[in-house]
């Protein structure tokens, strides 16, 4: 029985649960241990580039203009590694940061920081503010989501359209001296896929918060990462909002964690030149230098933009199939019932799944209960508390593709079960 | 005329300063560009060490216990390198976290989220307390000083002793409630190459400060840094405070960065099971492993304590007669002068020098103007200021021994001008 639920008599919603319970049970009974969870990258992809590891292979290797990368120094980076994320990103080198083997740890620290300490035009650091709002667009990434909860910040829900945050309400809201942020995920965003169109990366760099400390968080994570299709180009935030009158507004970050190796990549933050002295004085503090020899490894094996670009083609040769897979269960086994929509990204590492209201959580308990592993539900809004309980994540990088379709089928029958225990029960 | 100055006559000090200042004059018209400011072990340390690039040279390599350490996961480190490191301390594996190139940012970090969260014992985080006090063992290291100075913490300087802090004030100070924390090197602290004694590292261990979140920073920088002479045990700090009913109250490190490269090492945090898995909590949020390939590179390197010590022997072949140089200059130049006392450390990277009262400043400034660059006078010290103008930090690692030859002659000369200056003002 192939046609939507809603149209089903209660007497057929019975017959197709009595089947899909069946099956479901089936699966069980094979005692699956399967993981859609995290967006990791497989083994395949990690083979592809692990040459990485040899690049550097004795002391002569790591000089850098003279500079020795083995010894202490060089707090703002290699800089052969500020020159190459300059042109990945189209900013320039003098406003790049190299840090470690996380843009997560950048981000977070940029944060801490805003407490602690404030931003170049804080009026007092924010711990010291009666309240901090920050903007999530959402579905989102439940890690920067973690981040502003747990220094306190009161978030705000932005809907995502296919262009991006839904620009009218992130307008209204930054009306309000509160609203010190808001979290963006420009190119293949996490979990939607979308890329921001045009006309909203303008908007957002035109904004005038009233907030005068405003932080743009940019997480441009996917920047190269395209698995179907050639590079898609994308404009420097930083020039945007620089034009509109809004210099120090972003904080733009990126990683080589999906481009070489997750364990042991590193990452940029990239700001006005004005912000990044300011965040210098601090840093100095904290951290003498981070990996250096890391940093200059990574920078002559990838060589620059058109060499990194075809390193991702490889990857995306892994991934495309993967993608496929995913949409080929959901096309096969739900689009006829109606009863979730999602998303036909090109690039990122997810796909994104609207379940019908109501019926994630228990979707994912299911799968849970199945021996699948997603990420939970909720994980993709703040707090962690998707008000529709709709939206479920997909990441289907690290199984091999055999599992993956195993872990789709049973997502299939337990997104089915969900749907139908709602309808029975409506 | 080499009696010491104080027994001079007023015409014996004018001669004597005419000579020195034309040797000064002379040294300066040589336009030397030479530093000893910084612990940067030299070119031939770090090509002694710099086999560890290949040590991982293909995918298979970077297994550890089926844990393939190119991929995200693991925050606590790789399980090899929390047994190394459990090793090099005495303490246990589930007692270790696992960083990046850098411990001072795991202890920039610690009291970071003291200030922003409060630690395991806080009844609030310490940016909501009306004051914090910090106890600053001096001369110490400026870098620990910045951090807490940066948090605001206001600094109390106890004076260093043959056997370490001044027990007697520390245990005073403790009383305090607002008094939070303690900085320590316990062995070759820096600058003063002092190992705490026994006595003093139990009387530690033992303290009941009033603050129930006194944070003991045991930074073992030079764990087995010896220079001059085999391995000196050192006690295991967590240990000695569990068994005094303190085990939540030492936070210690370490790092390779003066074992391997200090530009791409590993780091270290060793704290109570407690502590530790109250940081995980807050640690989730920010980063998702530090770099676990360079993990797994150090400890197939360094293999274990025993291996490693043989390392630092090879260390200690290159430091040894720098060190030797350093002390020959004074004692030749300066012991018969009577103007300063120096130490003579067996381990760590400094050889720390009181000046007569006042003169340090001027010192180093009749040094930077001859081009030899050292660490700023009074950074030994909280603030940037030491009461009595007298310690200089003196790091002789760095520069090829020629170098630091003429660098020692050149601070001979203005540790001479500034004392006999002090002397004709007397």
């Amino acid at each position: 029985m192939t046609r939507p639920y809603l149209q089903m008599t209660q007497e057929e919603l019975k017959q197709e649960y009595a089947a899909v319970c069946a099956a479901y049970e089936n699966a069980k009974s094979k005692n699956l241990k399967l993981n859609m969870a995290r967006g990791k990258p497989g083994r395949e992809q990690l083979d592809g580039v692990s040459d990485i590891l040899t690049v550097l292979s004795d002391a002569a290797d790591c000089f850098d203009d003279g500079l020795d990368v083995r010894n202490y120094g060089e707090l703002m980076g290699v800089p052969a590694a500020r020159r190459y994320f300059a042109e990945l990103l189209g900013v320039r080198p003098e406003q790049t940061f190299i840090g470690g083997s996380a843009s997560l740890q950048l981000m977070f620290d940029t944060i801490s920081k805003a407490y602690t300490h404030g931003l170049l035009h804080s009026e007092k650091p924010w711990s010291k503010l009666e309240r901090v709002k920050f903007l999530c667009p959402s579905p989102g990434y439940d890690r920067h989501f973690k981040i502003t909860e747990t220094f306190g910040a009161e978030m705000i829900v932005i809907p995502m359209t296919a262009e991006g945050p839904d620009m009218d309400m992130v307008e209204k809201y930054i009306q309000d001296p509160d609203v010190r942020g808001m979290w963006c995920v420009p190119k293949y965003s996490n979990p939607g896929g979308v890329i921001y169109s045009d006309a909203t990366v303008r908007r957002i760099a035109a904004m005038k918060p009233a907030a005068k400390d405003f932080l743009l968080m940019w997480d441009n994570a996917y920047c190269v990462h395209e698995f179907d299709g050639d590079f898609v180009p994308f404009e420097d935030i930083l020039s945007l909002c620089a034009a509109a009158g809004n210099p120090d507004m972003p904080f733009e970050f990126a990683s080589t964690s999906k481009i070489t190796l997750p364990g042991s990549g590193i990452s940029v933050m990239a700001a006005s030149e004005a912000n990044l002295a300011y965040m210098q004085k601090l840093l100095t503090v904290q951290i003498i230098s981070f990996d250096k020899v890391n940093q200059l490894r990574h920078v002559r094996y990838l060589k620059d933009k058109a060499h990194t670009l075809e390193i991702m083609k490889r990857h995306a040769a892994v991934l495309k199939p993967r993608f496929e897979a995913v949409l080929y269960a959901l096309d096969t086994n739900i689009a006829p019932l109606d009863i979730a929509k999602w998303n036909r990204p090109k690039g990122g590492y997810f796909v994104s799944v609207d379940a019908m209201s109501g019926t994630a959580k228990r979707t994912l308990a299911l799968c849970k209960e199945a021996g699948v592993t997603m990420t939970g539900a909720g994980a993709t809004f703040p707090y962690g508390k998707d008000p529709q309980d709709s939206n479920i994540r997909i990441a289907p990088s690290f199984p091999p593709i055999e599992e993956l379709r195993d872990a789709m089928e049973v997502f299939c029958l337990c997104l089915r079960m969900a749907a139908l225990e709602r309808c029975m029960n409506a």
